[in-house]
């Protein structure tokens, strides 16, 4: 029997065309010979569709997708996702299923049982978790179909559910498992994810194909990895990190498990590939082409324009440089050499009279109120108008250039810096920027490497810098992945030796700017914590604040 | 005997303000000769506490919380509400739990079953379901005490939820009910609760006690009106609605049931009210007291100003008046006859010579580009960055004035009119804001009569007026209520007989300017669905786009 994975790229809500690209990868296999082919979670509709799921429409279209893809099922059996009604009046509405469709008849529609609720997961918000488990049999092969989740149950590493739903069609037993998968990407996962598909195989001895989803939505990269597992255990393929493919692989082969192969990319190569994906896939399902920066002399707007331009093509990127009267000379220099460096076009634009004058509309109301935090947040803000006008007149969409670091603490400007389309690198601590800085310069020097020695400062004020307000970012960022990564305490903190002062201050500092975050753009998660939909905290509170 | 309900206001995280306060009213009641005293859902944490919960260090201080307040229950019983771990390894780390305590005894703690995960609530991201359920036995009286959402799955009126946690203690025969609720504010939320726990009562025939929190946290108002049903399915008396308040009932005079008593505001009043507690509490809760306004002559703004004085006090308002070259005069005269009714001070800063260098400094870059949406936006950005700076200055935080049919097209500018830390009227449709208006204006004129008859415009190019580009209000708000609250499909509108072209014209605003109001302010929610937390949709997708 032949087994074909189609790891493939869909658009939220876009029936139509994820419809195509589906019936199209049916008949790419069938070509190449395969008996059965697999899609990923909810492909029918693209993960995650969030409240549109709670559009009777959507459902109908998906079910609509469904009947299409029927249909192409003459020769193949297609295993595929697609949200399905709940016929009964108790409980939520809808079922994560998996269709096994052969013969344009439905064998098995198997729900999801165990129905992810947390980080970035809202599934129990949309989804009755399965009661029933049944089996497929075909071509005399007996074929245990289950989504994503269903097969991370098995020990005490996500003791977050009751049930395990392998087990449950265990005295069917199976000769091979598909799981059909929406597992998003963070510079992690993959290592947990083969740990959990290991033990299941481990456990069951019997041949794994394991389907996911690649592609950005928003946020959420699905970095793809699908994979192969022999019943010995190992991993008899690995198919691509960040690209489509549809591969077909032959199960007396994958039973045997004499070959394997797996990809051990490092953390920076997974990172630099994945934002490369989240940009160009946030621009390419908008329809967009073309991106404004800008770009300061920092580190951060140099890397965000290194990744823009990688991503979207030299040509589709502008960068606008605009000094202040507390701007260094190097800063314009800098990025004009950075500029030069990718063949980006740049505009610069000084902001000085306007900052005058905008001093001056003020003067009557501030009287002789001295220099503060105002004045720094109205060069940010002159700043982000500028860029946004130039996002405006061409289409260009700004995408925003703050770190993880600056957005866990608020240094930043509402409506300023931290303005933008798209957040880049706002799931990079500041060390993490200076690390792909390195890696992105491994070969030879894109960015400038005055860019990445210079002491970090925002050039608000004269002859400030970061250090002034925050500790070194090495003690700054490792505070802040324990807290914010790890869910560490203040006890917890103290008691890896932080001080004590430290730590209450930063973890205020966090707190307190909650609001900043609830206004910022989306930020591409590459991390297992990123700030945004999977991290909710409240806004009015007085916890460590 | 007696039995005392708490209506009281917690802050998030809080625990030494809200024990305190827990205390305090601990002993009011005492003093009333009350036997029991029951208080809200998780009010020693404050409700929603949201993902402060994934801390252990958080969940330890609820723990010492309730220790604190186990010191105070010699002479009454304290029922309360805290989230409480979950032993088991497996399911998750949490319930969410009343507590029934007497004479510093653990006397029961029952865990809530019915997990309310959708619109705004997320408890199954966090608490594991209770499978077992007992009853209290107290001075010869069987009590039956259960959270919230478990009394919400009487009929067939609410069919998330595959069990009736009631149902499960009917054996104990208990002789009454008290449920401890965070059921927050929308205009017919007090009908729905009261519709279920009258079901409730005609079904148990038994008292029921009904405790709801009151005070606003960040986006929810919890509007109190904590509840006293008669056996013979009559209100015995209802709590005030926005108002903290401890009082005792006699349970024989709660079976007799011999009187009743029932607050009926109409929408008007309750909105009102609402947004009242909602700006104070966003304010007090942070240690805030002053608001700034950008005043522009139209009917929003001048409402939110009308709010923010009822709320703060004329003292702590400021308004900023910014016409440019495009401005009517009338907006500048109408504005300031409505600082002078509510006794506000403002400011006056004209935009034209910012607005001229900034385009002089973009000369270079869109040369003759003719004038467009980008040179609005500029108007925008810049009243956004002057109110900003007032705001930075004086500590006045900014009130965004949109309201929620620009919030649902997209008629407003990031960074510009879409600024501001509180959006105070962005659950209110245009016609809303009106009725609104006229509400306010019902005894004297205080929102001049001019800026309510005027025809709604953004001032941002000669002679532009709302109705260029949006259909009359009456017909787009009868659009979007049943898109947004409704979550009627194309179909369905088309249906009801609105025009197909028009259909998918305001849908299409509706999903593409997501990106939108993923950056504004939190929304105080007034309507059963508001944007912001309740309502989660793709920012990058294709579907009615």
């Amino acid at each position: 029997m032949k087994i074909a994975i189609a790891q493939l790229n869909y658009i939220i809500g876009d029936f139509e065309g994820n419809t195509k690209k589906i019936i199209s990868a049916i008949h790419e296999a069938e070509f190449m010979k395969a008996d059965v082919i697999a899609f990923a979670e909810l492909s029918v509709t693209g993960y995650p569709p969030r409240d549109f799921l709670e559009f009777s429409d959507f459902i109908k279209r998906g079910e609509d997708s469904i009947e299409k893809i029927k249909e192409h099922t003459q020769n193949i059996a297609v295993v595929i996702g697609s949200p399905s009604r709940n016929p009964e009046i108790e409980g939520k509405d809808l079922y994560n299923s998996v269709y096994f469709i052969y013969k344009g008849r439905e064998v098995l529609r198997q729900h999801k049982a165990l129905l992810p609720t947390y980080d970035i997961f809202d599934e129990y918000r949309y989804f009755e978790p399965a009661k029933e488990f049944g089996i497929v049999e075909f071509k005399g092969k007996k074929i245990a179909i289950n989504v994503c989740e269903d097969l991370w149950n098995l020990g005490n590493e996500n003791p977050l559910y009751t049930i395990n739903p392998m087990d449950e069609v265990l005295p069917y037993s199976p000769d091979f498992i598909i799981n059909i998968s929406a597992s998003p990407f963070h510079y992690n996962q993959a290592k947990s994810r083969k740990a959990v598909l290991k033990a299941n195989v481990e456990r069951y001895k019997i041949p794994l194909f394991y389907v996911n989803h690649i592609g950005a939505q928003t946020e959420l990269i699905f970095d793809g990895g699908s994979m192969v597992w022999s019943p010995n255990g190992k991993i008899y393929e690995e198919m691509p990190y960040f690209r489509e493919e549809i591969k077909v692989f032959d199960l007396d082969e994958v039973e045997k498990g004499e070959k394997t192969a797996e990809q051990k990319p490092d953390k920076m190569t997974l990172i630099h590939q994945a934002l490369n994906l989240g940009i160009k896939d946030y621009f390419g399902k908008l329809g967009l082409t073309k991106a404004v920066i800008g770009l300061s002399g920092g580190l951060d707007s140099a890397l965000t324009t290194v990744l823009a331009a990688e991503a979207l093509g030299a040509e589709n990127v502008i960068a606008v440089l605009m000094p202040s009267q507390f701007s260094s000379d190097h800063s314009v220099t800098d990025s004009i050499e950075l500029a030069g460096n990718l063949g980006i076009s740049y505009e610069i634009i000084k902001i000085e009279e306007i900052y005058n004058i905008i001093e001056e509309k003020l003067k009557p109301i501030f009287g002789d109120l001295p220099f503060n935090v105002t004045e720094e947040n109205i060069q940010a803000r002159i700043r982000g108008l500028l860029v946004m006008a130039v996002s405006n007149k061409f289409g260009n969409i700004l995408l925003n250039t703050t770190n993880k670091s600056e957005m866990a603490v608020g240094y930043g400007t509402l409506y300023g810096d931290l303005a933008g389309g798209l957040s880049v690198i706002g799931d990079l601590y500041k060390t993490e920027v200076f690390e792909l800085a390195r890696y992105i310069n491994r070969e030879r020097e894109i960015i400038p490497q005055n860019i990445i020695d210079k002491k970090p400062s925002a050039e608000l004020r004269p002859n400030q810098f970061d250090t002034d307000s925050l500790p070194p970012y090495e003690v700054l960022d490792e505070i802040l992945y324990q807290y914010i990564e790890k869910r560490q305490g203040p006890k917890d903190l103290i008691n890896k030796g932080f001080d004590p002062a430290l730590v209450a201050r930063i973890l205020k500092m966090v707190n307190v700017n909650e609001f900043k975050r609830h206004q910022t753009a989306p930020i591409l998660r590459v991390s297992e914590k990123a700030f945004g939909v999977g991290r909710r905290m409240p806004i009015v509170g007085r916890y460590l604040a």
